[in-house]
């Protein structure tokens, strides 16, 4: 049980945040740090990428957070600082910057970064600037905005929800537009909550939660190096702390924590670089949960999918092939395939085969901006969805010239 | 030891081939039908695709090479005859046709089909006009034009070798140019050699070069259903019987076989759908092979390593990225990373870090159509190569609407 309100990283109470310029690349003049503030140190948990090559502001955070503790974040956009020179100190100046500006110990501090990999990030503008940023109640949209690359639209969720008689809020950002398939956590998500929850329950729930969320999309199959998903709780809404599974509160925490992962995961497929599409794709029927979400993610990575879903050309055959080299077990003589949005449901295959379909039909279905693209297979009953976009034009014009 | 030589897959004594327009797709005038012919029954080798959903035709193949032996060959293009309605029997009855009008046993024939995935195969035209079909002993080139999809160009090449004191010849042709992101052979390769060889030796030999040329390109991470790669040894050569590694001319079969494989895969990689670039990524310093292929295979596979590569732009942080999700073991902070092509080369990232490097030379050596990514790691001594293309415009358009 929860309700959707607004407010953003800013919903739950003692949460302060705002974003300004401070110049880390040349020529740009949008605000580039964004930093996010509790007015009591926090619970944190938080989940990182799996990549084998891993973003310096990352390996500050997590020595940060073995303490299981922070009170400040801070992120700056333009330059992902990974594989940069001086990207261990400029990381942690970036974090005692932050430190210094909202007067509290640097090892409290969150630091991320996203943007360009291999340069080295012009920290010093960081150093000058960051007393420019004001802290606001309503500093969410401000703080959105400032983290995004190529995103088009900045991505934030909230919701309220009763735990130990007390009304708790939780609310995210995050950002992510390519590099995009979430291997722990996505490019950057900072969730707020201000819930008193016990940190190991806080940490398993979040992983959990990831993993049905930012773990089943993909814009373009490449894991980044600077995935980081956190979550901070303040406790200011004073219920008692939970701190096991059945204690009161848990379950609308728990709830509301995974419509939160995926409202905010399916943002950031639907606003993958270049798509016009957001696919989603539901798989079910499968013999366990990991099988039908490896079938479900295989059809959303295909590049021939994507194109196809592009032309929105109902190329069913490229989605039971996707399934086929996905290392999962299933009979394809036993597969259905149909096409679901708001302009309606078309089957296009069935027990494997074809089925005779009415192409301008389908054609309208596909033409949504939403597609849902309906799977099952004849092996058990578990399912699994996961989420992505269209290969398109834009895609390739983006990431022809990115860095300049 | 061998020498290129011209004639493809006639290049071999005994074998005969051809190709004509059978009407398989409504509206299409160009041939789509090759058959490939030796005077007397050779010894057959195969690999096929490890995606999970098989073309009839494949499953068919699979039957019939049980025996080892092989006579001709049908190769049809305009229609996959994957998940199709009436698959195993029209397939059956694809090889009956071509066994019919090559006098030969029904089981002494490989089938393989190309093209659109869950649509009938009008087989009927096969049967009605492969009569039509003229084999010839300079028939390669035609053939292999005949089963081109979206391939620009055809694929073959040739070599001589030597034997137990005879000359050898052995030639191929392939096609492929999407789903291609091979897993057990290429869409379809066919070999023909007239060496005498081993069953059971040709087997092993085949999967061995196959494993480092076929398995190691990537048009865009779809391993497609019909992927087929067959050798037929004739044994016209007079040679003594190849049975052992040890047997005199093994190693020049060996070695002639892998250049042919190598070169056929090159070409599939160089005409990937819509690639302006050919992309080999070289990977050395590995701990073995294994991980070197697999820190290839994943820079090549890399869409937004594609992306970059088709805008020239010297990215190499997508590079050391893609290496880092490959799922292999190593230190990034002991990565170095080149660019070379006929234009020069750039080191742009050393121990793991960015180098200061001339954008222009860069831009320059980019603009290649073949491009070399050079990247070593300092874990052991092996390498590995693997081959892809960029990721284009026009691979976006030619997978938007393929079915029409």
């Amino acid at each position: 049980m929860f309700e959707v309100i607004s407010g953003g990283i800013c919903a739950a109470k003692g949460f302060l945040a705002g974003a300004t310029h401070c110049g880390i690349r040349e020529g740009s003049k949008s605000n580039d740090t964004a930093v996010i503030y509790s007015e009591v140190p926090c619970t944190a948990a938080a989940v990182f990428t799996k990549n084998r090559v891993k973003a310096s502001p990352l390996l500050v955070t997590k020595e940060h957070l073995k303490n299981g503790r922070a009170q400040g974040v801070i992120i700056n956009s333009k330059n992902a600082n990974a594989c940069a020179p001086d990207g261990m100190a400029n990381a942690r100046r970036e974090a005692a910057a932050c430190a210094k500006f909202l007067n509290i110990p640097e090892e409290d501090v969150i630091v991320c970064s996203t943007g360009v990999i291999g340069q080295r990030l012009y920290v010093e503008a960081i150093e000058e600037n960051l007393h420019l940023l004001q802290l606001k109640p309503d500093g969410s949209d401000e703080a959105s905005r400032a983290i995004m690359t190529t995103d088009t639209t900045p991505k934030t969720a909230a919701v309220s929800f009763q735990a130990g008689g007390k009304t708790c809020h939780m609310g995210g950002i995050c950002k992510g537009s390519g590099m995009i398939h979430p291997n722990m956590g996505t490019m950057i998500c900072m969730i707020t909550t201000d819930c008193a929850v016990d940190r190991e329950l806080l940490q398993a729930l979040l992983l959990e939660k990831v993993n049905i969320s930012f773990n089943r999309i993909s814009v373009d199959g490449d894991t980044s190096t600077n995935d980081t998903c956190c979550i901070l709780a303040n406790g200011m809404a004073a219920n008692q702390q939970i701190k096991a599974k059945t204690d009161d509160g848990y379950e609308n925490l728990a709830e509301a924590l995974e419509y939160l992962c995926i409202q905010l995961a399916r943002k950031i497929a639907a606003d993958g670089e270049g798509a016009t599409h957001l696919i989603t794709c539901k798989v079910s029927g499968a013999a366990s949960e990991a099988d039908a979400e490896g079938l479900a993610k295989s059809v959303c990575s295909s590049s021939l999918v994507k194109a196809a879903m592009f032309g929105a050309d109902a190329n069913w055959g490229r989605i039971i092939c996707a399934m086929g080299y996905s290392g999962i077990v299933f009979d394809p003589e036993k597969v259905s395939i149909s096409f679901v949005s708001d302009a309606g449901r078309i089957l296009v295959c069935d027990e494997g085969k074809a089925v005779d379909f009415d192409e301008d039909l389908a054609k309208k279905i596909l033409s949504e901006f939403e597609v849902v693209i309906e799977a099952k297979v004849q092996e058990g009953t578990a399912q699994a969805t996961a989420w992505g976009c269209d290969l398109t034009y834009d895609y390739v014009k983006i990431n022809g010239d990115y860095r300049t």
